[in-house]
């Protein structure tokens, strides 16, 4: 699909995400909880968190989407991740990893790697936790092996699957000085991914609702305080006008 | 108590919790926790939060009142909150069970009615919810056996204990976009039913002032992130002027 | 130093984050995790925030500075907690303790008791917290004993090494009507301790900075929900002239 083709499937995209209203079940770090539920909520998407070994499966079961997202790991947590991939690759959900700080911890690293291997829909971090994950790997190798579709984001995002790459410049530097801004878009991913006709397009689709939503918010912001609840505003009002005009695909 | 003078009732028990600042232990879920806290302090109530069995005990002994909610729930947090219930009635401080999302998860919904036969003082949870907990008997019916005043709250919120009902329409639609409103508006009704005469009225004067606020925080936002804010700048702003002035019952 | 040295030194140690990008890691409570990620991203540091035994060790080992909050204390955390310590001492790491609601529990209380004589370069609580941990003991000989800077916070923050001491009057009521302002501040402290050339200093620069964002935050908001956000607004946009226009040391 060619650039402005996207940049128009992500409008549609949105407008299917608004009538249907995609439940996403996270796994996701005390950090980013609240601003991921709210910034699902302002899609349209209908969020669930809980971590719970005992409820993550009858949660997931009841979802259209998963995230996971590997902040704050401990025992317990690890387990509960492995129930929630169980419980997606059973219904053939799609899912999203997000390897936060994987650089910072071995540990965290090789857990990582492991769920890579279960075979997520798309992997969503930023360079450097893309390079910790792949091990050097040039990125477009990695995601063939993988068989998934890989997100470095950086100022311009780029989307992977091996065969191709197109790059999604949408965004504002605020975004970075914002905590779980990234985990929330890894989030709206998971939403995009609901509706999308193939995770390429719908991985693509969802960083660029994400990164105009920054743009709109930053016309709106004083400082990343008050930039953190505009972007909640921006993706509540966005539109399949307002993404359509915005977008741009490398 | 007729419409009009809880209404007045609640702009009474408003001027007591400013006056009183009575200590709110919370449990809940960590996507709720930042903005409950916010919510209570702005009211003019002290939140606690911990849910380590270790401090739970001690933190409700000195508390006036307790929440439970039951997002994310696993073996230590049911545990803990058994001994919070413990140390609640030992007491016979007025506590609240939000049954949050208890229709995604058959054992969450379990736990939730052994949580209910312990005697809560409200139940508030949504329609669904409610249905979940009282699995099919009408409201009123469940209310009466449980001894329990319940709300189930929608556009208008209904509070019932078996031999009467009012309605509480006030609110905004945006409530429903931003999470843990209903966590928080839970929390609320707790800071109420320590100052109240009776937890009828408690609570409906908690669901009350929580929808006004809502209303004034709904003219000074431009969507789900902005009326976050706005929400508790209107909590904190609230007099038993605008209260009374505003508060609708049915 | 004299104060007007300190309010100096204030802007100078600013000046050294926003060019250094310190790290910080903060074993924190899930009502303050994401309000201290923002507050220390808009200073200039980068946050982490996991309390799993398995990875603390490492993100400690990379980090310039420790913030411990006990906030919401369970047997894994008071490991974590432990081992997070042993980490910071083996790379001589400043670390501050943020001994949050020890007047609350006796556990939490006694547990305080044993982090404070692990030896943290500074202690930051309340007047209530403080007196809660030195036990009745003058806070300035406490201090002494400890070998800590220990920072009594109240309308005029206090800070004392057992042989001096100076007053930090810079701040605004509304920040005691937000959650997780305390901690947020304990946690610039950590960052302004990396870069001072002592911990009296980098405690009060820390101070400081925190009070004068709180008051340029309250110029801009209507009520604690938008001051909150004017406040990480605020700490973004402050810079060593306005710090050293408004700081106030006695």
């Amino acid at each position: 699909m060619a650039a402005a083709a996207l940049a128009w499937n992500a409008a549609a995209l949105l407008d299917k995400i608004r009538a249907r209203h995609p439940r996403i079940h996270c796994v996701t770090n005390g950090v980013a909880q609240g601003f991921t539920a709210n910034a699902l909520l302002a899609i349209g998407a209908i969020p669930s968190m809980t971590t719970s070994r005992e409820e993550i499966g009858s949660f997931v079961q009841g979802a259209d989407a998963l995230l996971v997202n590997l902040g704050t790991l401990d025992d317990d947590r690890r387990q509960a991740i492995r129930l929630a991939i169980a419980a997606a690759k059973a219904k053939a959900l799609p899912w999203v990893l997000d390897p936060v700080f994987i650089e910072r911890s071995p540990s965290r690293a090789a857990f990582a790697r492991e769920i890579a291997a279960a075979g997520p829909t798309v992997v969503r971090g930023n360079e450097t936790e893309i390079a910790a994950l792949s091990q050097g790997q040039p990125v477009d190798a990695y995601a063939r092996d993988l068989k998934a579709i890989v997100a470095a984001t950086a100022e311009t995002d780029h989307v992977m699957d091996g065969t191709r790459v197109v790059g999604t410049p949408n965004g504002h530097p605020l975004m970075a000085k914002v905590t779980a801004m990234g985990c929330a878009g890894a989030a709206l991913i998971a939403a995009f991914l609901v509706v999308a006709d193939n995770p390429f397009d719908g991985c693509a689709c969802g960083l660029v609702a994400a990164g105009v939503a920054g743009e709109i918010a930053a016309e709106h912001a004083d400082g990343p305080g008050s930039f953190a609840s505009a972007y909640i505003d921006a993706l509540y009002g966005l539109d399949s006008g307002k993404l359509a005009t915005r977008a741009r695909v490398l």
